[in-house]
């Protein structure tokens, strides 16, 4: 059976377009709090488990060693837009393990945010790997070599020691096993496994609570979503989704989006986490998605749930400024 | 029922998106050649009907009048993307009919082809109407109005009488009754009316054979159609889709792309149209199964039909260059 249509795109009195998609909302113990669609289905996290590939940094002590606070934690953690903040704060992270940009395998790239991508164009001959919206993991991933006395070179192979501790971690969380048979190759070079929908959803909402964790795991995991909802501008920049949609409700919800329309998010005081995924793969409509699906944990005619239900449901106006039609959730998302 | 999956997108050996569509291939006497999906549903055909908006140029004797070429009749009907030369060209229509930059009331955009836009960030402040993708359709109007004695001010409204001779020439060539029930505001402001998909390629089967026109409008959509073929340049630009595809077979393909995953094309030679609607809006589909829909018309083991299979299954690489996956049409479109 397809999956629900959960988003629509209306022009005048008309749809537009439809985007289908899934939805699991899990607690701590693996419970199904809500859900929609086919939820056992394998889905690739890309950029929406980093903080999960974050894990290493905390827990091999490089972070402490090289005194990382918040912000690098959530650059860590990032997909950011390549906004000089986040290009100084790459730089720097490699510094303090005493590298420098060479260090970094995840390619170069101008910045996909036009605002972003007209300021590096007037100041930047070419963007270098710092400007790539992953440089802050990949900081993060040399840190770790560093410290750890590990070759980075070769960082980003599946072989590598900092991949294997990465899919340790993300197997310990998510409880699925990572192997070649569900390994792609991310953006950024570095493998991405996918997992069932509902597994994503529990290995965030485990980090969250620390159920099923050990100590360490479970501290490393609250300060790496801590650091995030700390900085959220570092994890992703200026009106980008994972940044307003954390600055809402400071401290209380956490997110991070990842290409191909998949979204993860997590309110700790609630003891839940969410993953969802847009079918098409499309960013307009897995972040109505979130929106809406983070909105049914605030209070309704409070402003949290007033600005969340904002996002889910937006108008788009043209060149001239006209409202020519909306991105709208649908009833399956509110009901 | 749902339109079927068309276009998937794959990462290492797994499928990680997938877009429905629906596609209608239709000859000048409205049979229907090959379907896939539900083709009796209104679309808004967006800038892909910009050819049958540009009639009243060439029917109004405005485009004689002004001295227009090839080039000027595929900027009217173009999509492009602001380069220098479509710029400079939009100026010289307006100033033809001794109009400027004022007088268009597409508003203002950045390039979004990066590349373009690079460009732009470096060499502009900011952007201007004549940057506006549409600024050589908007040019056309303002010469239809100027030629005609018409106030061009208010050209984009509903009840200008330009928009009321572009609506009776699309009743005319798609059979569909629009008005305000279907109407839609476009990006550029103007009025964009939802039709059935089948009406939509009727409407472009007919402009490429006459059939069922009238002597003056059978001339002036061969017309404009033959000059989208002879410079594909001007309808979109370096690199963009409808170039690339109208490349392939010089004069024989006639393809305009428009906004939400629509794409209109022709084969004259063969007496077809094309309409399609990827029903997430996504380009990279619409792109994919207008090429895999072409290629059907073209012999198996000839250069178009290669290059036509080439551009309906891309292969995707990540920012270091690594294979990491592909956009392919699914066997629906090839069987």
């Amino acid at each position: 059976m397809p999956n629900p249509v959960l988003v629509e795109v209306t022009r005048g009195s008309l749809v537009e377009s439809r985007h289908s998609g899934s939805v699991a909302v899990v607690d701590g113990d693996g419970r199904v709090a809500f859900s929609l669609g086919n939820i056992e289905a394998n889905v690739f996290p890309r950029s929406a488990c980093k903080a999960m590939q974050a894990l290493p940094l905390v827990e091999s002590g490089a972070a402490d060693a090289y005194g990382f606070g918040d912000k690098e934690l959530a650059l860590a953690c990032s997909s950011h837009s390549g906004e000089d903040e986040h290009v100084a704060l790459a730089a720097s992270m490699l510094s303090r393990a005493g590298r420098d940009v060479e260090a970094l395998e995840c390619g170069a790239h101008w910045s996909s945010d036009q605002r972003t991508l007209i300021h590096q164009a007037r100041t930047l001959e070419k963007p270098t790997a710092l400007h790539n919206n992953c440089s802050g993991k990949h900081s993060g991933f040399v840190c770790v070599c560093c410290h750890q006395g590990i070759d980075s070179k070769g960082y980003v192979g599946y072989d590598h020691p900092l991949q294997q501790q990465i899919r340790d971690a993300m197997e310990n969380l998510t409880g699925a096993a990572l192997g070649h048979d569900v390994c792609g190759t991310d953006g950024c070079s570095i493998p991405t496994y996918a997992v069932p929908l509902k597994a994503l959803a529990h290995g965030f909402a485990k980090m969250a609570t620390g159920h099923g964790l050990g100590p360490e795991r479970a501290k490393a995991s609250r300060r790496l979503i801590e650091a995030c909802m700390a900085e959220p501008f570092y994890v992703a920049g200026t009106g980008r989704a994972c940044t307003e949609l954390m600055q809402i409700a400071p401290g209380r919800i956490f997110c991070k989006t990842g290409a191909e329309g998949v979204f993860c998010a997590a309110i700790p005081e609630q003891g839940i986490a969410i993953a969802l995924k847009c079918d098409d793969g499309t960013t307009r409509a897995a972040e109505a998605m979130v929106a809406a699906t983070l909105a049914r944990y605030f209070e309704k005619g409070g402003k949290e749930h007033a600005a969340l239900t904002a996002l889910a449901n937006k108008s788009m106006r043209n060149w001239n400024g006209i409202h020519v039609g909306d991105v709208r959730v649908t009833a399956a998302l509110t009901e």
